[in-house]
């Protein structure tokens, strides 16, 4: 069935003279999560993950993707015709180092220019000629018969009680910024800076709160291109009471196309190479997205409200945990089992919107599948030992959550604990870290990888992201991990989640997750510290501990994080709850 | 006095209708310590650190300088005219940023173009435009009437069984790298690179072992620009041996100047403008200095015969601290006295050939200096309190060395005891590390800073840099700092200094200086691993350790370093001194 649609994807290459066809993950707006419409690259290889891109040439077919997927990939490839190329590896060429080892000098690439950004466009074609690319094709129109339809949600208006800054606002301090680059106008892409721009929210994307649009900001107007059908009166009133003209989606076409003589400010990262072709009479600035920058420091308002979200989204966690651990013994209960159970706690919480993101509830080996997912095939039955690993968040009006515990069921191996309580030195030397103002999370990385380095063990995956504010799971442009993007100093009012991790293929797997925003910590002849504030309360198992590994500060950590998980989350328990929660933290 | 030779300056200045004037710490081959001849930022400014740039208009001069040398810069500054600029503190513009704010917009800029290299000169020129500049003169030429003479001192050739790699060995590896790059010729300018590659020292720089010349390789011949007279019959039979043609330091110009459709390799930060401007009928190709990569990964012998030579120099520096403290209260010792005692006791082991840099010998408030330089009218008499931080080095045969230990001579406060400690602590987390192949000296340099920053303190400087072998103590590319150059993959056989300190201005100095050489550690599944072997041994000062604030690694850390110290160094010592340094090791 797969070789099918592999054959009909090379019958239509070849009526369009074109060698190699590319499949990214991404969709016209360059999300990492995205539509089911846009979800070309599964339908062809079978691979699920969140990241990869899919080429295929004549006689062969590749699947890239990064360290977070190598093992899911590798089963879920099997018979589907494409071989994995496990990124960052050594010796795995690039898919743009491939392609030039496979096709010939005059050879043509296509791929549909919507789905990928300027700046991948022009990363790729280093080393080949303009000619050997055609990017306006999307050829899996003609081919995939029951491709979803594009998504049409209703959209919301995000009160200004938990967004803290109106759009009007947020409009004027992005015009200052583009005029400091000598730019007139703004092409904004980015459907998570669009959400937060306007004060809007959707449901377009599974466990998103984007909505598909694209904004023109320009200094006597703002425009959002918009199916008109998503909004009811009262977002329509609010759009026009700022002064938002709206048109629909496709308009965004022909109005660029008529743009001239501009000095257009956009994101060559975020922004399409198809986008950017439409705009050949002005001029382009490129930098980078401004209101990426802006929202990824919470406002006051914002930091507030996500402290109230994570308490409750904590308390509905321990009551899905306090559950499974006291059911699980006498009633199967499987990893799907687990997913349900916490959606379920989770939803009862007043503004509760929908998960986050595909919680990962992972029992033994499963849990070193980092985005394991669950199905009805393969989910296990939890038993009294080894790990059960869950990473799951919410999405609620008063912001997003994301959070990763492991516990384990019974018995655990001297080395299963010797690992759980590395990675918990990992996210308490992280955790811990004063560090002069200018740091950046790629320095900082470096902290957290030091305790497992020690001992060999290094997770594939960065040390922690950004979280939207009821916004995507993962949001830039700050992170902790060894990519240069990340060689960025962290600001005050950043948010990002601390999560290392052991991986053990077939055996066993471990995260601990927080979330921790950057305050001032003091300013001294050294110059201004800056700290976390960990936001995340919840247990981290005691009885995967174990003590003997852990110094003296890192006793004092565990244990007055517990006290202090226990202050906050208690006065909103029942007392059979509070008992339990009280066993869970105590002092070791 | 001073302002005279601004006066002077300034009058030249105004005859060759230039409006401000560069003059950089540098020599014509961008060396970090230069000949007297070349220190003309010093002659007129007064300031003697080896960092700084002086810049010159009709009404104001200023000089900047990193923050090693904020607190020295300041003091010799007094009543020389020249305003000082802290690099890197916020708020304050670089000397090019300066300039565009000092220099009208049709102004003129000059400066020496042999002491400014072909990036700085990019960096400088940005936003001016190419005719603001005049890069042609020396101003100093005709009114530093007591300049020093070039340098004409002799060279020597560097045994193999030393250096364990010939010249035509290096020299084939050399067009190998340049060839892949597509060159076919190659300038080398940087002094050290050009030691290294001829396997030839001299002593044109005090307490370097570089001498001035250039050198031009090419596929079918190799020449070196260098004063005849400072070859002997040895050297010269040498070089004809290994086919060097040779030719006087100046027909470098001439040289350069008939070079015609070459494709010419150099290094833009290691060549000078005043070079690259011979070039113009040849295609340039700038990249990274070949050499410099070379020379940076030792090989074998040259990690054996540092073992051996750090050895050796500890073994002096015991003598030395062993004399200096036995008879400190009996004797006045200066900190002038402390610098003869060590180099004294240097100048006795086989194959040494003078310091490998200005000792520190920094008493109390002194110590604060980074790079305090003891002279007769400031230098301090021990006395049974605070702190001595003497960081020395040697150069010899089988290598240079750089150590720094800070003692205490008596009473310490509680305060000082902490600090002292936070440095130890600071050591042993980056040298115990292990890290994957592939991390940077940029992110290590994370781990030296955590202990100290936990407690609000940081030092203005690098965490360590490169050692020559028998060369120049400072040498690249890499180093652990926060410049992302040195944001650069370590490599097995590269060596690096751990040197973090406390300087608290007026009060005390602690800094604690080991040399590390990276090695493969192990490989498992997660990757290869390095690790470092320290090769210098010399006690670290029990008595101003407190031993509360250390965890169990690091005290295992510090009584192994000492137990192996007393190994290495007690066979090659009398009675006297193995008791002398059982005591210095104890276990804590």
């Amino acid at each position: 069935m797969l070789n099918d649609k592999l054959l009909k994807l090379r019958d239509e290459m070849s009526k369009n003279g074109i060698d190699a066809y590319i499949i990214p993950s991404s969709d016209a707006h360059q999300s990492e999560y995205v539509a089911e419409y846009f979800k070309g690259r599964r339908w062809i290889s079978n691979f699920t993950g969140s990241a990869g891109t899919a080429v295929i040439t004549s006689d062969s077919a590749g699947l890239w993707t990064d360290g977070r997927y190598f093992i899911q990939a590798e089963k879920e490839l099997e018979g589907s015709g494409f071989d994995l190329f496990k990124m960052a590896e050594e010796g795995v060429p690039t898919y743009p180092e491939w392609l030039k080892s496979v096709v010939k000098k005059d050879g043509i690439i296509g791929f549909d220019g919507k789905v990928i950004s300027v700046s991948a466009y022009n990363e790729l074609k280093k080393g080949f000629d303009e000619d050997n690319f055609k990017i306006q094709y999307d050829l899996l129109e003609s081919i995939w018969d029951d491709r979803p339809s594009f998504p049409k949600e209703n959209i919301f208006v995000h009160d200004l009680s938990y967004a803290g800054k109106s759009t009007s606002e947020k409009i004027d301090i992005i015009r200052g910024i583009y005029h400091s680059h000598g730019a007139d106008s703004y092409i904004l892409s980015s459907l998570d800076d669009i959400a937060w721009t306007f004060n809007l929210r959707g449901s377009d994307v599974l466990n998103n709160t984007t909505f598909y649009a694209y904004a023109l900001i320009e200094d006597d107007k703002t425009t959002l291109f918009i199916d008109r059908d998503k909004l009811d009166e009262e977002t329509k009133l609010y759009l026009k009471e700022n002064n938002i003209v709206l048109k629909s989606y496709d308009e965004i076409t022909a109005d660029l196309s008529n743009l001239k003589n501009k000095n257009i400010y956009l994101s060559p990262e975020r922004t399409s190479i198809y986008i950017e072709s439409l705009l050949q009479n002005n001029k382009i600035i490129h930098d980078k997205e401004i209101t990426a920058y802006l929202k990824a420091v919470k406002n006051e308002v914002e930091i507030q409200n996500s402290r109230e979200c994570y308490l409750n989204d904590s308390i509905a966690l321990l009551k899905g945990f306090k559950h499974i651990e006291e059911n699980f013994k006498e009633t199967p209960i499987t990893e799907l089992d687990v997913e349900d159970i916490i959606k379920n706690e989770r939803s009862k919480i007043d503004g509760f919107k929908g998960i986050s993101f595909d919680t990962i509830a992972g029992y033994k080996d499963h849990a070193a599948l980092m985005h394991f997912k669950a199905n009805e095939k393969n989910t296990y039955t939890l038993d009294s030992r080894d790990f059960l690993l869950v990473d799951s968040g919410g999405q609620y009006l008063n912001g997003t959550t994301d959070i990763t515990r492991t516990f384990s069921l019974g018995e655990i191996t001297p080395e299963q604990k010797k690992d759980f309580t590395l990675v918990l030195k990992s996210v308490i030397n992280l955790s811990r870290a004063k560090f002069l103002k200018g740091t950046t999370g790629y320095k900082l990385d470096m902290l957290a990888r030091y305790p497992l380095w020690l001992e060999g063990i290094d997770y594939k995956c960065g040390t922690g992201h950004g979280v939207g504010f009821f916004l995507n799971i993962h949001e830039g442009p700050q992170g902790f991990s060894v990519r240069k993007s990340h060689d960025l100093p962290l600001e005050v009012g950043m948010n990002l989640t601390i999560e290392p991790g052991v991986y053990k293929e077939g055996r066993h797997g471990i995260r601990t997750e927080n979330t921790v925003i950057v305050k001032e910590a003091f300013t001294n002849e050294s110059g201004t510290f800056y700290e976390f504030e960990t936001i995340s309360f919840f247990p981290i198992d005691i009885n995967s501990i174990d003590p003997s590994l852990l110094n003296s500060d890192e006793l004092e950590w565990i244990n007055t994080y517990h006290a202090a998980t226990f202050n906050k989350l208690s006065p909103y328990l029942n007392i059979d709850e509070v008992n339990w929660l009280k066993e869970k933290t105590k002092q070791i």
